[in-house]
């Protein structure tokens, strides 16, 4: 499949949460479970992708939405390991919305795919408040950030499904405290599962993994219950 | 003075464009140079805040207005280093605008200020858009956010009147091009300022320190021309 490449507006007619809910009922119809994957700039989205692509392929058919303000590098990255892609670009917007991942959704191949991954739009604050479709929302930290991220961006941490630490290969070097962090997480969101990782090193990636494994399981037996 | 707490919501009326040119008059006013300090979460705006006050503060008179979704963690840091601030909290909201920037104008001690240091909200997307009054405009990239962030998030980058790299201490463990992202800022803004800095380490806060000084003699000799 071709890289596509979008430019849409936001959403401004306050129907994002109807299209969300018709975006969800349509990947449901395909047995399809999709990922919200929200974080600040840099924080590692994509190589997080390129790294669940390269673990999952052989048993998974993933596809994959670029959300990005410009550019298309991290679509073209993904594309060169020839998993569908297409690349949103919102001029002067600071995130995804519904009709966005929908218009996306009609260019992806849906009767072929297990996994769907989101890249939304670098960014800790916007993308917290705009359904797109998803099954799960997965949060992206970088340990550079900082430990009070989720004092300071709580709504982000409260709705999350999953939260991940990535960069921990840089934790030796940074005044990160893992224990504050994670009791910060949990007062926000209880029991919300958190997993330290390093896209770089590949460090921890299995607990992310196997939790994806389970939750495509999941999808898939509740078909054939 | 004590440290005051502001809970406000964004301009929507669309007269941000007049209020700041109001805010900036009023500081011109007084000789105050105004700095609108912008970065992703975590990038190190209040320890670049911090060393400022440190570094400066026995010959300039510092003012901070602190922005941010939740929490008064940062306000709370300046406020010990007994520098007169502001924290502005904007539940749901993603940058400052002229309007907020006004009521904190309306609580700071403004004839005893020469430099006016104003946090904007964590998002190296929306704040660009707001002026806020401010003489210049400061972003700070975190080193681990990656090189190639000016062609993702241009608009940051275009306005900026100095562009600090900050973390540059995490360089040895990063695969920070630095030659690359100096041409990608060149080349959206030419010949803009780029510091690189470390306010963990102090390393190349001269620099920047050097520029600032410069500036606010510049508003002091304006005033005396």
């Amino acid at each position: 499949m071709e890289l596509k490449i979008l430019t849409l507006k936001e959403d401004i007619l306050g129907v994002n949460k109807e299209t969300a809910a018709k975006n969800q009922a349509r990947l449901d119809k395909h047995d399809i479970l999709s990922i919200n994957l929200m974080s600040s700039p840099g924080a590692g989205k994509t190589s997080l992708i390129l790294q669940t692509i390269e673990k999952l392929k052989s048993e998974t058919r993933i596809a994959v939405i670029e959300g990005d303000v410009a550019s298309s590098f991290d679509a073209e990255k993904i594309h060169q390991q020839g998993v569908p892609v297409v690349q949103i670009n919102i001029p002067g917007g600071c995130h995804l919305d519904a009709s966005m991942t929908e218009t996306a959704l009609n260019t992806l191949p849906l009767e072929e795919t297990d996994l769907l991954l989101i890249e939304n739009v670098g960014n800790l604050i916007c993308p917290a408040e705009f359904a797109l479709g998803e099954h799960k929302k997965v949060i992206l930290l970088s340990a550079p950030e900082g430990d009070n991220k989720p004092q300071k961006y709580p709504l982000m941490f409260i709705e999350a499904d999953v939260v991940l630490v990535n960069k921990v290969d840089l934790l030796p070097y940074l005044d990160f405290n893992t224990t504050a962090f994670n009791q910060a997480v949990n007062e926000l969101n209880p029991g919300v599962k958190i997993f330290p990782v390093s896209c770089k090193t590949g460090e921890g990636l299995e607990a992310w993994l196997s939790w994806l494994e389970n939750e495509i399981k999941q999808v898939k037996n509740h078909r054939n219950s």
